[in-house]
């Protein structure tokens, strides 16, 4: 049978990878998929780096249109990123006839359900295993592996950048500023980290979970994202010794309001497999009522480790593309016609009615009656305290003045509340700096 | 659509599960599969038993070959488990054109060449993600998601009673027979336990993923099989204080020589995720040239998690039986004709000629020369010494004569040597007992 032929946009680290894959498991991957696979053209502004790359093995342009347009191409591999022209490029490919595979969670994250929907008029598959977890097979899971279970949440490391400077801060005891430079210097973040650092990267990547786990279309602008800036060394030195390690979570849930999403820093309880995940390493948990909570962990980036993803879907073509697309794994792991409309069934919850428990580091003057109107002022709110640990004084500024840090964990509060609670808290003269509140995630079963 | 048609042979406790998780979750799966799955007819000897579970929503008989002669149904999934009945039961099903979904692990990597055979004959599928790591989706991870790679090796807790054992050993500091006892009391042990403790479902299971990861017929009689039996509550904390944990793995390995396949009690670094895998959770490793190593974990056992996989399966049956056979996903993840005969190019290699490294316990007399002398010898053998630790003396028996653990960590040695080395050293009259000998994995990157 004749080999899938492949046209790539974009030869940069993961096409680079994609293509040394292809070509050094060409044997294994043809066994699996019961045809070949070629890269056959290669498009990249860049052309003298993608020839230094193809050699002779795929032709090289550097007009993206001329891959689209050439009708011996089967498949069309998106590796630009971005919104941009990459969504010009996807929607063409699409009207081309041609399938598509990409690694850009931005796009689908924004303009998915286009995306999904001109896909299915033509009867092309758009795969997209990169976008998530780089080289974890979590799309795969959560749309063929789970498809028994009504999903209750997920919840993910999936960002290595963000990751990788908070295993440093914890292991070396430094704030969020000096990881970071030393992540740049050693090529884990950035030169503009603002992405990563800001948890935009992990909310376009928990924005297509929850659309996958809940059937509900993608809704990146109903998302909460805050990143892990503001954490302190200090932060992560108490919640180590309450029993939680902080990561930035990305995390979507079924609630009987609505569906929670949501990326913030969190406190894991440390003996949950995900809390020692460290380093720039990825991980999943999905918790469904018939399988309990299954984890997924590997590497999240990387030119290799993502182009197996890609890889993955092209002999997931090769396998399927004859099925009759009615019946084919569809993109967001529920039927098109079945996807609960936006604002449906199912709306994004705001924030106000997320419903979590918090860690609270209050910086208070060590003063009489100070713990009794803190606590005062949460019970009026209706928020009970799981735990509280107050520190030795540090002598601070002149006459004998001292302050200290006060940390309270709370029980499960609606966020709303909460907000007015540390507003009033926040108000009082006793307290002597911004609260930091980060949310607290027991991920239990 | 006309809803697939399922009849059910065993309606214990994975059928159980599997009928109310389908009807508990009948609508989210039939948006995911793009048509309903319906349990029209269990076969079971109590015919009394199943009425109760399914009430009048399927017709129930003893005879399982009514539900197989039945020309309304679509797929046969069998659970009765065992060689016997079950294989006849389900070649007859592929011959009567049914698909055929199986939690048996046992028949399949003992009659697996055969049954897929007939099934690729007959142009249906045989699905089995049931039958390794309950919930945990590893057979869709390995046949589909990791497909660009080359597999180098996969290790896997892949029997929850044993690692339920093991981490109360650990926990409690108990030796093995109190241990099972309190499992059997529990439910997490049968009341015959061999297969579990003596490694033999463990060795199902790699067996099958060894097939599916290597692209070789399955091999159950070539595995190398060792439970957990043999180890002591001194073992265990040895290990700990060395910086491991003991986890019974299967283990499967490409090498230049060949295949290894094995199960044993296995060391494993106390710093790996795996080696914090507890109770009777099951976790599986998969180690692929492109993506590096990648985890699943999970539940490994019960009714509903079990119920998740069978359930995986039909809706890739629903997707997928209009597809043509040819290009459907191949039940051993390579396609037929692409196997590599039992014996080719990659042979299972006999365990002497595995290359791992070891943990050796040896009770000697504490007197001088002990350790200079078996030192000589596995120097003699070309095995070299990773790390040394000798306990301070126990005062037993009279006459002031002591005996003592001395614990070897040697490095990588063919399994062969290591025998012949090890007969010498059990020769020597300063050893008081057997000398017990573990394998130890590292499990790196």
């Amino acid at each position: 049978m004749k080999p899938i032929q492949v046209g790539l946009l974009g030869i940069g680290t993961v096409g680079g990878g994609t293509f040394s894959v292809l070509q050094r498991n060409q044997d294994e991957i043809r066994r699996r998929a019961g045809r070949g696979i070629e890269i056959s053209m290669v498009a990249d502004l860049d052309t003298e780096r993608a020839r230094s790359v193809v050699g002779d093995k795929a032709k090289v342009v550097a007009d993206a249109r001329e891959v689209i347009g050439n009708p011996d191409i089967d498949v069309v591999v998106e590796l630009i990123g971005g919104y941009g022209i990459a969504k010009a490029l996807v929607l063409e490919a699409i009207a081309a006839g041609k399938h598509v595979v990409t690694a850009n969670k931005a796009l689908l994250a924004v303009h998915g359900t286009e995306i999904f929907k001109a896909a299915a008029e033509k009867g092309v598959m758009v795969s997209y295993e990169a976008a998530v977890a780089g080289g974890i097979p979590i799309i795969k899971a959560l749309r063929e592996g789970l498809t028994a279970n009504r999903i209750q949440w997920v919840a993910g490391i999936i960002n290595g950048t963000t990751n990788f400077i908070l295993s440093e801060m914890r292991d070396k005891g430094l704030d969020f500023d000096v990881v970071l430079k030393e992540a740049q210097r050693l090529g884990y973040a950035e030169a503009d980290p603002t992405f990563d650092i800001e948890g935009v990267d992990a909310a376009h990547k928990v924005t297509l979970m929850s659309s996958i786990a809940f059937g509900i279309p993608v809704q990146f602008d109903k998302a909460y994202v805050e990143g892990i800036t503001k954490l302190a060394a200090a932060d992560i030195k108490y919640a180590e010794q309450l029993g939680y390690r902080i990561k930035l979570l990305g995390i979507t849930k079924r609630t009987a309001k609505g569906i929670e999403l949501r990326v913030h820093p969190s406190l894991v309880p440390a003996k949950r497999l995900i809390a020692n995940v460290e380093g720039a390493m990825n991980a999943v948990v999905v918790n469904g009522d018939a399988v309990g909570a299954t984890l997924y962990y590997g590497k999240g980036a990387g030119s290799e480790p993502t182009a197996s993803a890609v890889i993955a879907d092209l002999v997931d073509i090769a396998r399927l593309h004859e099925a009759d697309p009615e019946h084919r794994v569809p993109p967001l792991a529920f039927q098109s016609s079945s996807l609960v409309a936006a604002g449906g069934d199912l709306p994004v919850l705001p924030m106000a009615d997320v419903v979590t428990s918090y860690y609270l580091r209050i910086r208070v003057s060590d003063e009489a009656g100070v713990l009794a109107k803190i606590t005062g002022l949460l019970a009026n709110a209706g928020i009970s305290i799981d735990a509280v640990l107050q520190r030795e004084a540090d002598e601070v500024g002149g006459e004998g003045s001292t302050q200290t840090d006060l940390i309270i964990l709370t029980h499960d509060t609606r966020e709303g509340d909460m907000d007015r609670a540390l507003a009033e808290i926040q108000g009082l003269p006793t307290v002597l700096a911004p609260i930091n509140r980060i949310r607290k995630e027991e991920l239990s079963n």
